[in-house]
């Protein structure tokens, strides 16, 4: 008996530390004894710059050629980091603030302007490995929206800062401030500018009014009206997840409207159990679907790989008259990215091989 | 063969016709044989006050049948609505307004006051029979943010605005506007100026900072910190759900910060396919963890009941270290009031039955 008892013990033990190393209890003494395991593990970045690319006849080739330039870019700072062993936080950071910078995306300069001609800035970041989040609408003044987002996260208490209340944090961070103007660039001002005459046109809608109304002058849904919205999923070395993004919103948006970039588990959302994503296109039905979370949902709770979960959620807002796109990486380092405009100027590097970018 | 033929065709006919009655596809020659169906489809109403409520040896009897009271005029106002065979949306709102003017709660008149002293109101309602959605965050002049939320959801393309554009829109949409000193009691005042006492005897956060600080005085959770958020869920005769919350967010919070009141899939959701949900609390955590979709996804995916999905939430909230309450109604009528603070204020009427209301 004593010795079946003994037997008994050692089983439960065993089964204890197969557990516990499954559920990284014991990771740091198993990863000592197979210093190996870490460099087969997989990792990578997908990212988007937004569902709005135009046919592919109206496009030149210098542009197109601008774009797979800067696509590459951000893709390349992202994986570098990820290939010396940074975080995915790091990763998504770092190439979604290039994205950022570059006059080519809707996010940061050459962000769309909104009903009264200013640049309203949304963004949010998440880890998958926390679930810590941070998000902030409606910024003016602060050159990355996404690093004030990753502020929010780490030295608040809070997940989400909306308006005024955006900027002034910012200040307090320290983070680089730049007038309103500085993300209005010609080519979205005059996209707004087209907008306005074609109101006067049908004098519909008095300039007095900061709302969208249903009699507005129809465009159709490009990059100009605001599928430009970037966005970066990416999976470090250690299984961790993150997930951002970073929009100006829709073209002649009210003042103060704030669509799904910035909203967790709507346009962005990131579990280490399940994936990471990041949306573009009509926000609205992003935050009615709570599209991001649904497809961690599929994910875990129906045993959808990451393609099937995406190209499932994207279906469901084509079906209520939403378009866009989805990027998404899995803990595997398995990636999508569907999409259901004419193009989505888009990319993903992986394991330390050559970055691959596409628009159409 | 032949006879086989058409008995298998008139079996499929059967079938397809037992599937197209069960999907709600014939609904409507099937209700015109049973009149009465309608009559015996079940309907009502659960609201909350906020998960704030102090422990019972710390309220006076009096204090308690005003709340009493308060709950049972809100909930006999949705109830009312929901009898004469009106829509849960309007049930809902009409809960919600009623306390929203209400002093004793921290939604509308009575809300707590943010870093500089201010009022900043958030409220999102949402309707579970199409996801339409209306959300609204930082209102400062507007008398009922849940009829803004309303108002968004209804004359915009938008689903949800922030900060100043809030205010903005409700004057156009001729909503009741009030000063900001409107919603400002004397009880919240008094709450606030202690905490700034306390600010200044630590000296750690000095009062130009926005900010909410980890170095800050810690304050129990209660109903001055700011649970006392509202909310209302609803099922009407038609089998619509909706849910709406209603919230000044948390005391001393930071200028702009958003809970999750006003975040569809966090604070707030309803599903005709599951449960009409909202929550009061943590508001970070609900965020984090898309709380009332999660519940909604449990029930959908996971064939949990309202009562078990609700509890599973609240306890993975309390695993993070979150506290609060959530309230939801299921397709059949099915409520679920969970809360792991000392009291919540909550109460629901169902069927045409008495109203229940209770604290503790």
């Amino acid at each position: 008996m004593h010795h079946c008892f003994a037997r008994t013990n050692l089983n439960s033990i065993f089964a204890l530390l197969l557990l516990m190393s499954i559920t990284g209890f014991v990771s740091v003494p198993l990863m000592a004894q197979t210093p190996n395991t870490s460099e087969k593990k997989p990792f990578g970045i997908v990212i988007h710059g937004g569902a709005g690319a135009p046919d592919k006849q109206q496009m030149t080739k210098e542009k197109e050629a601008e774009y797979h330039a800067k696509l590459k870019e951000a893709l390349q700072a992202g994986h570098t980091i990820l290939e010396r062993g940074g975080t995915s936080l790091d990763a998504v950071a770092a190439a979604i603030t290039i994205m950022e910078d570059s006059p080519l995306f809707n996010a940061g300069k050459g962000a769309v302007l909104n009903f009264v001609g200013h640049a309203e800035l949304d963004a949010s970041i998440m880890d998958g490995s926390t679930s810590a989040s941070g998000a902030v609408a409606g910024v003016k003044e602060t050159k990355n929206p996404i690093l004030l987002a990753r502020a929010v996260m780490e030295k608040t208490s809070h997940v989400m800062l909306a308006g005024e209340g955006t900027d002034l944090f910012a200040r307090e961070q320290g983070l680089p401030r730049v007038p309103n103007e500085y993300f209005i660039t010609d080519r979205r001002r005059e996209a707004w500018q087209r907008l306005k005459d074609k109101e006067k046109e049908n004098k519909t809608a008095p300039n007095n009014k900061t709302s969208d109304r249903s009699d507005a002058p129809q465009i159709p849904d490009s990059e100009e009206t605001g599928f430009g919205t970037v966005g970066a999923v990416a999976l470090d070395r250690d299984g961790n997840l993150a997930a951002g993004t970073s929009t100006g919103g829709r073209l002649n948006k009210m003042v103060g409207r704030v669509g799904d970039s910035p909203i967790i588990g709507a346009g962005n959302y990131a579990n280490n159990k399940t994936c990471a994503v990041s949306g573009t296109g009509h926000g609205e039905y992003f935050i009615r679907t709570v599209a991001a979370h649904t497809i961690s949902v599929l994910m875990e709770h129906r045993q959808r790989d990451v393609k099937t979960a995406t190209e499932t959620v994207l279906r469901e807002i084509e079906t209520m008259g939403g378009s866009g796109g989805i990027i998404a990486i899995d803990k595997e380092g398995r990636v999508a990215l569907p999409f259901n405009t004419p193009g989505m100027y888009r990319g993903y590097q992986l394991n330390g091989a050559e970055a691959n970018v596409a628009i159409w």
